[in-house]
């Protein structure tokens, strides 16, 4: 099975931890328009694609979890103390290396994952860093009066409510996003396209604002499965219920076509407008218990597995049958 | 052929770099004074042993100068700009953090080895970091005036002329530096051991201040060589001539026998008087045409390892034949 995983940060880790579980054959197609924290320093200091989310996914794909791969604990290993290296991942560091070293960065994520011993890949979903924009309202006295909002850390972080976003290059203000070609063919080439969980606005959808990625989404002949976060994010989705996930989403992707949603059964109040949203896209709801015990914050990678396990058989079955 | 080359940064990478055309077998102990450059900074931020000398040193074995190991680039890839990163080599950052992560330097060590795909070994002298303290006349009106000059940068760039060099550790001001089991047990095992070129007093003698490496040195049945620098170097050695340099050696260990002397032919003003200062230690001395075409700068690889192989069957046979 052919897997695709379209995502950034923690929600990617997820899918990623739970996809490695079901088959070797695992791509993470990655957001680069992070701004902040390490990433963004160096994207700043070094005028790099930001590594932070490539780092992750590597770290996913390797099983960090598992603390069995001395080089994986070494990449998600953050020098501590108050001097200029506080708070740097040492994997941002390399990445950041081989990213000046090598002049493809697809190559560079080769050479990352073969260091890592990783059956998989990770892309970047563009070749160059790019900035997200979003449409807040809710900012001003009138609350129908929308700000522009620019950078992930501010979309992410806003006390707005996000409409909408856009993505920027560093070029022209009218130059639109240019996908990693490797991104595009593995995208059609795949059995099965998972979007989400993740920061909807700032790690989800952006892959659908690139062109060529937007349309691979629509074209591919892969079950596409959308997983929904445990909880609303606070800042870019608080207050967002599941179904308003799936509205936004949606607005973004008009013609996009859904096989599966899948959802925490403990983290949907009102499954009934849950199931009809998904429908409305064209995919079948799944509740399943995908939670780690004892939180509400992260997928448990096994139960998240055995979920995506089910919905792909259940895609395949429905397609044959129909 | 087992075969120790003890030393730090350019001197030791010569060494290095002809050894490993001679055998697989080959184990550098490396200074761990360092408090310049990117070795310094990552030094006072995060109290590790400096790790450029290291790294020089793993790449000097990895064949850096082939051009043909990704990770000996990466290791030896400086960041660039004006930002808080700039200058620091990545592979100090990697061995930093393995450093951090892993208990043992010498574990740590072996691990970026087998990174870099070396057949042989890094090791540093002592297991801590440690400082350098020289007296130093010439820096006062009165001639006679000795003034101690403390660190590795201080010593190498003083206007005066060194007289003697001592080691510190951060620990009591009496406390013996402890040398690294791993390296005294390489020196003893070994067949053949170098000492030099290098920066004489920064590089070179620190390991005969560590007793247990110095003993070492005097009680190994390897065959002893000792490498003169090309050229004096400013500060710390300037205007010493080779014989000089030898004196100093022998002042700093009287009991140290060594069994051979090689110094490029070219680089020897007054080759009877060098002649008279090695034999004083029980040495041949050989000279060679052992500097890199079109400079007085550094040593020619392959040369260099013809000379050692031509000096070390030399020793070899005259052990036998006496």
């Amino acid at each position: 099975m052919k897997a695709v995983a379209l995502g950034g940060g923690r929600g990617l880790h997820a899918t990623l931890s739970a996809l490695r579980r079901l088959t070797p054959d695992v791509t993470a197609v990655v957001t680069v328009a992070d701004d902040g924290g390490s990433s963004g320093r160096l994207r700043r200091e070094l005028g790099l694609l930001p590594p932070g989310d490539l780092r992750k996914a590597l770290a996913a794909l390797a099983g960090d979890d598992d603390g069995n791969s001395l080089w994986a604990t070494v990449f998600q290993h953050r020098f501590g103390g108050t001097g200029a290296l506080a708070g740097h991942a040492v994997g941002n560091l390399v990445l950041a290396a081989l990213l000046e070293l090598l002049d493809d960065p697809v190559t560079a994520l080769d050479e990352a994952a073969r260091l890592l011993g990783l059956k998989g890949r990770v892309l970047p979903m563009c070749t160059e860093p790019l900035d997200i924009e979003a449409d807040v309202v809710g900012l001003d006295e009138d609350p129908a009066a929308v700000r522009r909002i620019r950078g992930q850390v501010a979309v992410a972080t806003t006390p707005g409510q996000v409409r909408r976003i856009r993505l920027h290059t560093a070029g022209e203000p009218d130059d639109v996003p240019k996908a990693c070609p490797a991104a595009v063919t593995a995208v059609r080439e795949a059995d099965v396209v998972l979007l989400g969980p993740g920061s909807w606005f700032t790690s989800v959808l952006p892959h659908l604002l690139v062109p060529e990625l937007h349309e691979a989404l629509i074209d591919t002949a892969a079950s596409r499965i959308v997983v929904l976060n445990l909880v609303p994010q606070p800042g870019e989705t608080a207050g967002f219920s599941p179904e308003r996930h799936l509205d936004v989403l949606c607005e973004h992707a008009p013609r996009l076509r859904v096989d599966a949603v899948i959802a925490d059964a403990d983290s949907v109040p009102t499954p009934d407008r849950l199931r009809t949203a998904a429908e409305s896209l064209g995919a079948r709801l799944r509740l399943d218990a995908i939670a780690a015990a004892g939180t509400r914050e992260r997928h448990d990678p096994a139960a998240l597995a055995e979920s995506l396990r089910g919905a792909f058989d259940e895609v395949t079955s429905a397609r044959r049958d129909g």
